[in-house]
């Protein structure tokens, strides 16, 4: 690659929108996976507007450079690391909001913020349901581009549900529109569905038509401590497959304790787990109050009570937050497995089993009414057996999840990190099938190559 | 062709499992919409298994043979319109159906009518909420394949967000399997998405896993009369970007008269247009209810009164009676163009317009609420210059919904009817993606050729 090239580049974006120089791309060789092998890139392009973003594609479809797209860089599985000699295109500077009552929609640019959008449009009286427990740092770009689930997904749906239309710019540069403001579109193939969750691996999103809808009414929270997790798993295998919770969070000893640390919010160290459930629904008899109470009852935990709204709030944060509580005990492999419901408590289980096995701490987190866990393997960087020993954990988790009939990934995608087990899990066909997809819209293989599919 | 190979065909299926013969075929020439080009099949196979499906698959892709795949036959866009020398693949004797409640999911067949899937769900206290109009006498199969909607789906959604898992018999033969009785998936990209709603093109479903949800409450229904249109296109924009109710649908006079004359219930001729609008939630001040009644009064409703029980009932039976009711006034031209919701009254009076212009009976009605329309162009098809009026119609409503942000199919997909239209909506640039994953799929251009894509 020659400085000429860059230069030529340089000369088509705004003066500041191209960081060169080891200092400063170092910030955005990695997503919060930290993933080690992570390359060093050629330079960072922060363009404002499609056309920009138009324009460094072209210029690295005509010089052949890898490109990664990246958002807020909070993703889990190493989707936004950087390439050797590739460009990272962040969208941090695409912040554009625009909110249209009539229709009831919003459409922004990828780099807002899921918690901004979210202020703007209670703001109207309106609510974005998604919410990653990461909604404060991450980018609609980058929920769009996992697919990201979050707390009230077990009753209000995961990111896709909420896409009306889509501006991507594909591998040879054009800006591709999808959709609008529309509430039903079934002409032609859905192609919006299938950019959302790609990952950056068929185009650079670059605009977003949102669904919003009312605002919820606040749940009414339960807060149920349980001395075992088997215990926990089965009140929520039964609770989740018999009545809708608008929240149902799982969070283990490990994490209680960590958060704890963090926060000294008075949570109870000595229970093996903490089960939240939430119901929204306007009912005054508070029927899904009562079962989810009996409910945990019943499966044997040692202490059950509805929250205060204050309260229920703070046990809510205190669950978000368990992935930086967390994160403070050592490094982390970020697992996101998911299971059938039913099969939760054998996940559980298992992951305890590997955690013995491999003399490894794994933390168990989990939006359990989604049978979607993120078991957090933390270990010492420093200490290369102890590392060895938890990447092993890490694959055996998702061999696990794999064999209980489930996924690698609930939300955070696939990503570089999961990428060896991603054939294990959906199969020669269907990678296969993947593969002609992606073949068919990025024959050069620019587009976040190593993400999902093995780079060419 | 030659008959030998239909015979080598024959010998891999049950005796009765291929039709042959003019007249054993013709009642799988054409669907609903009545497609006056649809061509004479070779023969109809008539599998019960995937490996069936799969061995006609295999048999046709070695001699080149298009397959049309066919569910029950009740499309509105000559999707399963037969092709000249093709086979119609109909899916109605695979009609096997698995729920499990420990996953809250159903696994069918795709010959499954949904009618009989509600059934099932209903014996076991849940519920399949997508319901087109047609849910008595159409196919899942068909219902994925088209993505439908239906009266719920402005607050419970359609097709796709009820869609867990898929098999996909290939073009090449093979049965991919994708996804399962998990709530969570994002592992590789969205292939199961992007199945649905492909009308036969990328592959025949021959085993469908629905996410099933427990049975929601009654709703409470308002129904609202108007002597205007433009009235009652104002209340419902309004209606639905305030409140979320579970039903809003639209009838106008056309149809009032229409299904009183086959069903004799008493509805108002007089009236331009009733508006039903229904609520579910557990509201114990049903606040939703009294918006509803107070916005239909404020756009000048003549009469607006919250029915009973059975008279709500009643009212949606009328409401999905409409379009068979209205093909007894003659042949159907009938199109599903949506639009965004502030543009609704412009759709609707447009459309009138239309029917003045052309001299051609227009019956109007609509999932109102999720801006998705269905006129209905009424003309005798023994009158060559009617036909011919009809036609321009037909391709003028669709412009129409194209200038006003819209879609040529909110619901019933596009088939071969509203082909010629594909393009003027989506753009040369999303068709050419489409085509290209087409032909990735299906390079050979024998499933289903001629519906979305030109047959090539
Ligand atoms: C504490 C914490 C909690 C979390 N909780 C959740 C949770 O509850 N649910 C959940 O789903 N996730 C969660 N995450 C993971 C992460 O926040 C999500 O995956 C989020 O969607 C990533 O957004 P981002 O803007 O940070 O994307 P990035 O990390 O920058 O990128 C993520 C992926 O998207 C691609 N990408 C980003 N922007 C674009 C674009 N405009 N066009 C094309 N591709 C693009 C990147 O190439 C990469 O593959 C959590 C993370 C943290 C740190
Ligand atoms: C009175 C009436 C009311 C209606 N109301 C609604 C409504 O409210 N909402 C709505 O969405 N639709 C409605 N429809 C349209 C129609 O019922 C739907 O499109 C339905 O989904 C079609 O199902 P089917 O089994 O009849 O499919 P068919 O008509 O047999 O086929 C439809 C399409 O799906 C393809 N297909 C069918 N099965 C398979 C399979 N197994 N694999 C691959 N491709 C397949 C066919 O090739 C064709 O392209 C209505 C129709 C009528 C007659």
């Amino acid at each position: 690659m020659s400085s000429d090239a860059l230069a030529e580049l340089s000369a088509q974006l705004p003066g500041d929108a191209l960081l060169v120089g080891a200092d400063a791309v170092e910030a955005y060789r990695r997503d919060r996976a930290l993933d080690p092998t992570a390359g060093v890139p050629l330079a960072v392009a922060l363009p404002r507007t499609t056309a920009e973003v138009q324009a460094v594609v072209r210029w690295a479809a005509a010089h052949g450079i890898p490109i990664v797209p990246r958002g807020a860089g909070t993703g889990l599985s190493g989707g936004a690391s950087a390439v050797d000699g590739g460009i990272v295109l962040s969208t941090e500077r695409m912040r554009d909001l625009r909110i249209d009552r009539t229709t009831r929609t919003a459409t922004v640019q990828p780099g807002l913020l899921n918690a901004e959008l979210k202020a703007a449009a209670a703001a109207e009286g309106l609510w974005y349901p998604p919410d990653p427990a990461s909604y404060e740092i991450c980018s609609i770009g980058g929920n769009i581009a996992t697919n990201a689930g979050g707390l009230c997904c077990v009753k209000y749906g995961v990111t896709v549900d909420y896409v009306l239309g889509l501006e991507v710019v594909l591998a040879d540069g054009r800006a591709l529109r999808l959709g609008g403001p529309l509430i039903k579109d079934v002409a032609g193939l859905s192609l919006t569905k299938l950019f959302v969750g790609s990952e950056g691996t068929l185009g650079v999103i670059t605009e977003i038509t949102l669904r919003l809808l009312p605002a919820a009414p606040a749940p009414r929270i339960v807060a149920a401590w349980f001395a075992s997790i088997e215990a926990a798993a089965a009140a929520i295998a039964e609770i989740s497959t018999t009545i809708r919770p608008s929240l149902l969070e799982y969070m283990d000893r490990t994490c209680i304790d960590a958060v704890e640390d963090l926060l000294g919010r008075g949570l109870d160290r000595d229970a093996a787990a903490l089960v939240l459930g939430g119901s929204d629904d306007l009912d005054p008899d508070g029927r899904d109050v009562a079962f989810m109470i009996d409910a945990f009852r019943r499966h044997g935990a040692c202490e059950v009570a509805e929250t205060g709204r204050a309260e229920g709030e703070a046990l809510a944060a205190a669950r978000r937050a368990a992935i930086p509580a967390v994160e403070r005990r050592g490094r982390l492999l970020l697992s996101d497995v998911g299971v059938p419901l039913p099969r939760l408590g054998d996940l559980i289980a298992g992951v305890d089993a590997i955690s013995r096995d491999r003399e490894v701490t794994i933390a168990m987190l989990a939006h359990a009414g989604d049978g979607n866990t993120h078991p957090l393997v933390v270990f010492d960087p420093t200490d290369a057996v102890a590392a060895e020993r938890a990447e092993l954990a890490y694959g055996e988790i998702m061999s696990l999840a794999i064999s209980l009939g489930g996924t690698i990934s609930g939300e955070h995608g696939v990503g570089r990190m999961k990428r060896p087990w991603l054939r294990e899990q959906i199969g020669d066909d269907a990678l296969e099938i993947a593969e002609r997809i992606k073949l068919a819209l990025d024959p050069d293989g620019i587009l976040n190559p190593g993400a999902i599919f093995e780079a060419r």
